[in-house]
């Protein structure tokens, strides 16, 4: 089975839970995805508590909801889409006119097929998404609407999973687990993230730590920071926000505040020899985590590696953002680029010469005894490596300087370390 | 009335006036434009006064100047076209055959019907303008040429208008009034900078002062550089030479020498958002008083921002740079173009959040509760803002990064403030 | 005659010599060359010596080689051609099969007319080469091959002239001479460098000294860089590898490996006027000695100015590579664009102006009395290099600011120095 057939079932079986940004849909998530990382820690935060210039909301829990019309039809059910329920709707058991119930509809007239994702979290609402279609077939008629929520002090959940390597310095990675049934924009996320985190723990000698964390969009982030930053101003060094790793159209790129860090640098050196034709978009185009990430006071290195881009696509928060959209295809290009990157992490270093000018590689069976006119493209990117060794360059920067994909120097750099001819700079 | 109009009736009232670097055309036309602004000073510095490498020439008026051909009639007329006597003619009363009247006859070959505006300012001359048509049709036979010119020990003339504000930092405006009949090449400069004095004066609390002089070119600048410009250099910290603002064709922009400063950020920003077609040419094209204002020892930020440039368009210096060619509309484009220049001088200023990582819009009435797919751009500019407010950039700045013109913050920036989100970071 | 037909008299001169990188045929090369400059002086290094990572091979000497086909006839003659022959070949008399002997036959089936260049310089070796055509022909039965060479202990020959200025700071230029019959992988780098030379010796009051050296390619700069790198640390502040500069094809550019250096931004400066359509071709396509004079610990600012770049012609190290190839119309384009730029390195310096502002020329004879609409570029050229002269910029980079070629400003400055406006800024 290929990675992304892996990922993508890891989605499907995550796919029917309504999750949002407390209550037991994530508590489900975390549980599942434990499974795979028996390593990773929940923790729960109680409603209340003070995060910088927010505070943590009231728990949503949601049972069962639907409309029933004139004819005592149940023509929207919950438990066929958890879109149809505005998210984190207050409870509610009322007949009325259907002019009374169209102010809490909600429809997408030049998408008719498609039902919203809609939200309010921080005004107490009610409202039903449904599909422009079914919303023009509405007869006139009094309607019986029942939402079994509960909206409680409680907890925000989220995961961390700490993976410790020789350096206490961290790469942090963090996706979300709030979107009820979304595919791309939602759980591409998460389970990429998981593949990621096993990669990792299957990996020897670990150079760096690694922090990854599963959190509820948003006000998931700002509670985390407003517990860790100080940590992480310290530690963390590089980082990727992980969303919308999953379908198949685009690879795409947003730069971290900063716009010139490590996890710029290597974003753009794998995107640029993987997809070629990637699309960047500007920071202020940032919409996700990795914009608290990069906010004022806080300035972490994290940029973003995706698929098609949150907002960039027609299906993007609405039903169609679902798992045909996302496919095993989808997730395992979007899962590669993000692992070439943290394994360039790992392998970025500064090296220097030990001989003086240019070694010679024939006499250590590296260079062909005979001159001819053709080239070799690995005695080449040696011999390129080797004239950029002057211990003032990372092997990541000498790569993007003679136009190679850092991965095709990680042998040649192995024997040149094996033949005494390279050492750590500093 | 449009101001466009009302800059365009100031440049018709000083249409007739036969300016000079001196003289009392000089004098005439900063009396009517001190009828539009009566703090206006005017300055008289005396011939023989030395500027740096230079000195003020005598000072030249004249009455009349005339040519009669050999038939008896008046052929070339200074009271039809001031154009028709090259500029600092000395005075004559001849007689002379047409061989020897053709060495003193200027026309421009390429452009028949354009009389050239021609001056010999430091060597002395005498010599008529006229077009190439009526150059082909003069006869043989004797010419009386009269210049009734005068060419004495007086003065040169300039006028000064200080703006106090509450910085004694100045914004410096220059223009020169010291051609005759022409109207984009001239005219447009000192009106326009007219109703830019005038829209100062009507501001309440300026943050800076402003320093606006109406010169004669060249020796005018070198004249009030040479006495002023070590407090310029103290104080001065952005500034514009205001010329060729009149027509309706381009928008072109020449850098200040150093490229960079503050005047040329602004002035880029300004025409990318109102003209993104605009022209930019380098600073060695600048041939006004800007470059006096750069020279070596100088060095003060004074940038070029024009509707079509000069030596530019074909009507140049010559008697079809006239009152059509130059509009309201012309007028108008150019007044506006630096006016927003100075707006955003005034409002430019280093800001930051006075919450940690992003503050909870929402719960000020700043963000939509209903989470939708929909986007809207106020709430999307003021969030982009806010995630630059770290307190190293400039509003300007920002503006520039988020890429939007800085007018449209102006309104979000004073909202963030009232809800005491933002301060100035120094 | 042309000097572009003198440099090809010379490369026709040397052409039949078979060069190797060490023995006689370098000797007798350098010893025409002295001809044209007396003051060479030739060194010789032992074989064994050590140069860095690496060690001066043994001294190579051929007298003949052929081979006899079964028929009796002489089909590969070293007489016909010295290319026929693998460079460093040992010696061998011996009879055997064409299966046997194939496997010392070299051709290039893409280019059937062309024999290859090849050598086996530190692997015991011995083969010829030859037209795919004549391999193709060879018929079955015993050939008898014949190289009367010698391997012995012997000596690495160069030769180096130290053109003394006023300056101890030099200028470096590096030539080889080590292929065989080749015309513009070989004799246009030292016969340019020959005129080059002539050249600089034919200049009064040089201003730097000129440090040429004649060498074999790689083990011959590694063996002069061993024994003079730190003196040429300490002096060498620009330079060029002078080869492929015969053809008429391309002009071409390789940066030093940092990239800006004062080599650099002249090369381009140059190359940029004469020829704006030439190649630039990144550091890590160099394969000549100026990789070693930029390798990690040397660090020169050595950069490369050719015609066509090696490795970028399909005659490249073939017997196609020949004297109608190099023309004395693309040898003179090579010699030119490098004299020109040591022509450049001996004219830059930082200049200011000695009145402030900016200078009246009108009252020295430098600015037209008549003010027109017609420009003047020289004039222009005077104002707007004037308008940069504050002492910060070298000419170099103000002819670059202003767009002209330095070459254009040489008149300007010495008129500019002569009328006291300009004084060296330092």
């Amino acid at each position: 089975m290929t990675i992304g057939r892996e990922i993508h079932n890891l989605a499907s079986e995550l796919w029917p839970i309504c999750r949002s940004i407390t209550g037991n849909g994530v508590r489900q998530t975390l549980k599942i995805i434990k499974q795979h990382l028996p390593q990773l820690q929940t923790f729960e935060v109680p409603t209340g508590t003070q995060c910088f210039d927010w505070t943590v909301p009231k728990e949503w829990n949601i049972k069962d909801a639907y409309v029933i019309d004139p004819n005592g039809k149940k023509i929207i059910d919950f438990k066929v889409s958890n879109l149809h329920v505005v998210g984190y709707s207050i409870p509610i058991d009322q007949k009325l006119p259907l002019s009374e119930l169209k102010k809490h509809l909600y429809t997408l007239p030049d998408q008719p097929n498609a039902i919203p994702y809609i939200t309010s979290y921080y005004s107490p609402h009610w409202g039903f998404c449904l599909t422009h279609s079914q919303f023009e077939q509405l007869i006139d008629g009094e309607y019986h609407v029942v939402i079994d929520s509960e909206l409680k002090e409680g907890h925000l959940t989220y995961a961390e999973l700490l993976i410790p390597g020789k350096s206490e310095k961290e790469v942090f990675l963090s996706t979300y687990v709030c979107h009820p049934s979304l595919a791309n924009n939602e759980l591409s996320g998460p389970t990429v993230t998981t593949f990621l985190a096993k990669w990792l723990l299957s990996q020897e000698n670990l150079n760096y730590s690694y922090r990854i964390i599963f959190i509820p969009e948003t006000i998931g982030s700002l509670t985390y920071l407003s517990q860790h930053a100080d940590t992480m101003k310290q530690r963390v060094f590089a980082g990727y926000n992980v969303t919308c790793v999953g379908d198949e159209r685009d690879y795409s790129y947003i730069p971290s505040r900063a716009e010139n860090t490590l996890s710029d640098m290597i974003a753009r050196h794998v995107l640029g020899h993987i997809a070629p034709n990637y699309k960047t978009y500007p920071f202020f185009e940032s919409g996700s985590d990795e914009r608290r990430y990069c906010a004022p006071g806080i300035d972490l290195p994290i940029a973003s590696i995706m698929r098609t881009k949150y907002n960039r696509y027609p299906e993007y928060h609405t039903s169609l953002d679902d798992l045909t959209l996302v496919t095993p295809k989808g997730l395992e290009g979007g899962y590669e680029a993000i692992r070439k990157c943290l394994e360039i992490i790992e392998h970025n270093e500064v090296l220097k010469l030990t001989v003086m000018c240019e070694p010679q590689l024939g006499k250590r069976g590296l260079y062909p005894n005979l001159s001819t006119k053709q080239s070799n493209q690995i005695v080449s990117n040696m011999m390129n490596f080797i004239s950029y060794c002057d211990g003032s360059l990372s092997t990541l920067e000498i790569a993007q300087k003679i136009q190679v994909p850092i991965w095709d120097l990680y042998d040649i750099i192995a024997n040149l370390k094996q033949e005494g001819l390279l050492i750590k700079a500093n």
